[in-house]
């Protein structure tokens, strides 16, 4: 379990600000929650020092660079002991972009980005089928987000 | 469906390099893609009027702000009618950070995020339990997180 | 159960032939199965009398008209008398083309084609969801068609 | 993913009248379309040279030849990378007729069309089981099939 | 639980021998049994008395009688609650053989004996669906039976 | 499918009665149905000869001789073509009384009868797990036998 | 979360000890420990007064006073909502000696202790379904209990 | 089945107030249920004699010493013949509690106690997997123990 770091509230506030704009500037922010930019970028090298925060990065809509199918992929593996190795050949294919062992019916569970329902069909009959150790994989496709946000680290 | 944009390779070099890293310089990535930082800025403000780059983002290691437990929830509806009631209603709970509207088992797939399993019982117990429409919900919860990374918009 | 009808090789031999292309001169199917374009003529009216051959069929390529997307739909009813009225809404959706009765999991089990993904979204979550009566549905989405061809009603 | 073509809406019309009956003379649907026979037919080539259309076929009712017995069958595989193996297997069964590569449950989904449950028996029992690779199967008997009909291309 | 009775190896076998075949004479089971005919009468009356044999029953072929669809179906209720009335609901179907409260998925476990498919769909659609508390039912349909017999109350 | 055999009224009123109570003397059933006890004679004599009636069995109260657990089993083999071989090792096992090769989600449904859970965790543990094939089975323990009788086959 | 307590060594190794036995003698657990018994007793305080220690329980043999069933029971809500008021219910069945609220496939997972099946039935048909809000009910018996034991809260 | 002992009311009275308290002295617990301190002493080394009380136990609070996870875990074999081996084998981790052959879903069901999500996740990958033979488990968290209690051997 992770050390627990002693944040005070101005840290939270910092994180809780940027979490949802990185651009903002450190004067600005610092007038938001009334300190000087300087404080702000005090606490933002402690929290980087404290590896809380790890830097920043590009927010990007998948939708308009046309990826337009995300999948959730529940994974029955023919022994619970290859989840290793399945693990390993899962990380070689890049369309996967997240990976959970989990609780609960499935051996693993995986996130997947394609394109269309072609590229879907190339991943998980030429890729996933030709892994050692998988017994078979159930597809959920998402027909919609209605919600995808940081989790709220601050409240009033 | 999103409209398909004419992005070049430059495009979807940078936009590949800036999820990786936001906080590189324009000059730095000119220099590793061969162009002019002014090229980089051009095409940057470009993405940007595209709707394609939408900002940057704070990346935050959770484990390290005290969330420890990540968990996924398929909920069964009482009736298939009570969709957008019900999502609405899980909108108002800080601690649900996506929601998916998937073909498959359940009728709406959400992942939840908690600081321990105290508060992920008082979120599936006190919350989500007086959301009206709601018949029951399975959770899933996260032992490992093998692999978390963006869809890789650019191959050499 | 249908009556069983007096049907010699001739007359399957006919319907085997024109199951795959109704196309063919009475002349020439003769010419095929020893027999003249008169007897031709004969056994295929025949065969429209006792209602075995109801017509003929344009036969036309669903993905070059753009529908990619097949999609296969179990459906749970909130009490299993509803059953009647459900095929009646069900019916009123023109994406619908199938829709069978099955032993096994599901009340219902519907064929649906659309055009992408878009489609089926709104066919689901707009048109179904607002049918008085199903609890939940499952869908399977066609990732391939290996094989759809007729049933062999004479093997040589 | 098909090429998408540009068809109006004269073609669609001719196209939705010919796929619920094949038999209709050039002269009488260019009637009720308000065109010529003559028009009909250079429209019908061209889509036939769009490879939109692929011929007639005979509209047979199945019932009445004796076929009571329709069934759907989900297939769970040994492994996952047998679905090429066993699909050319299943395709020298005359009596399955379809045959799809699913999201969900199933490793497979497969129809298939028996005089009786004797002859479902034998093809599950004696033939199926013989492919080296399937690991059980779920067939659905489907009692009634309350709507079978074409997709509906064009709408007032 | 039912009260045990002091029953010895003469007693056993001569159920054993009965359940096989009730048409054996007293004289020749005793013959078989080393014992007296008088004696296969005396313990007869006894195992009467003590309500172990309960009478004779015809052994009848139900295929021979066309009865060709065994089915078992598994009920899904409402609520746990209804059993008691939706049991005497089934009771006056006259197709529904038997009825198991069991430990398991299903609240009901019922067998179902039928003439041919239609039957059973009628049963299912127009009887079982009339029941007011059936949320659902799963059916199975049984292609073959391999075994049908007695249990063995004596072993050499 | 059994050839269908010419029964009228009388014969199925026959069967009817004897398959409660095959005890009753040809003269008594013949003043029933108003027809003379030869005739009563006759007929039997027919559907015996016809395979109909195959004979007469005693009916024994099974919880009377001791046995409280009658219980159902689905069996998932390992593989779908070990279905033979396993049915031959499952009926060596006395407490198994029926097999059915049945549609759904189990690849084989047995019913066994037991004295006590005992015995069952015997045949389970000691006897089924030695059986080469079998994958897992479920095993659903009747708590109440609510219904247990003939089909009726004659209404009047 | 329950709050840490600094427990050494010595406190683990009473607890470890006296959780298999809790009748030996202060002394003669100080002699195994290589302290005084005077120590045992000042730990066995402060123990107590931490609230780790709650006491002592009569160890008894549930077999051998007749208790011949448990069972598990997964237990499925009408809604979600209704778990606080059940459990309330499912508290005055005397037999119903554990439940926990879980993730997973169940509202609820009770464990449940009767003298025989025909008690079981009882609490399941005459209790359990009369309370208000339980849709149904899964009940696993325990054929066997191959382990029960303490958690090892000491390790050498 | 165990063998039935002839216990009186004192003796359950006495068994059902030490399964609650074991540390009450014998003439505090005479007093009690009117009868002399001696009368306690003699009973329970009968109830000892018998094996119906095998001794006391330490009563501890897990939660009090940071065992935070109790967790429940369904286990499926690759072939129902390997249970004991596989038994054999979950014994050797001391996490694991309590081990059911149980009727229903799962080959093994077993109990889990862990200090954190960390401790499960590690006895889940690192041990349960290692086990030849496991094919996959399913594992249920419990959120909350809203009951934990004897079964109640004695009612007024």
């Amino acid at each position: 379990m992770a050390a627990k770091l002693n944040l005070d509230k101005l840290d939270l506030q910092i994180i809780h600000e940027m979490m949802e704009n990185a651009e903002i500037s450190y004067a600005e922010l610092g007038k938001k929650l009334f300190v000087s930019g300087g404080t702000i970028h005090v606490r933002i090298k402690k929290l980087q020092e404290l590896s809380v925060v790890k830097g920043t990065k590009l927010h990007v809509d998948l939708k308009q660079l046309g990826y337009d199918v995300i999948a959730f992929i529940g994974i029955y593996l023919e022994k619970s002991s290859l989840y290793d190795s399945v693990a390993r050949e899962l990380q070689k294919i890049p369309e996967i972009v997240r990976l959970n062992y989990t609780t609960g019916n499935y051996s693993m569970f995986a996130e997947i980005v394609c394109k269309d329902i072609n590229q879907l069909r190339f991943v998980l009959h030429d890729e996933l089928q030709k892994i050692k150790g998988i017994e078979r994989t159930e597809t959920f496709i998402s027909l919609d987000e209605s919600l995808n946000r940081n989790v709220q680290v601050f409240k009033e």
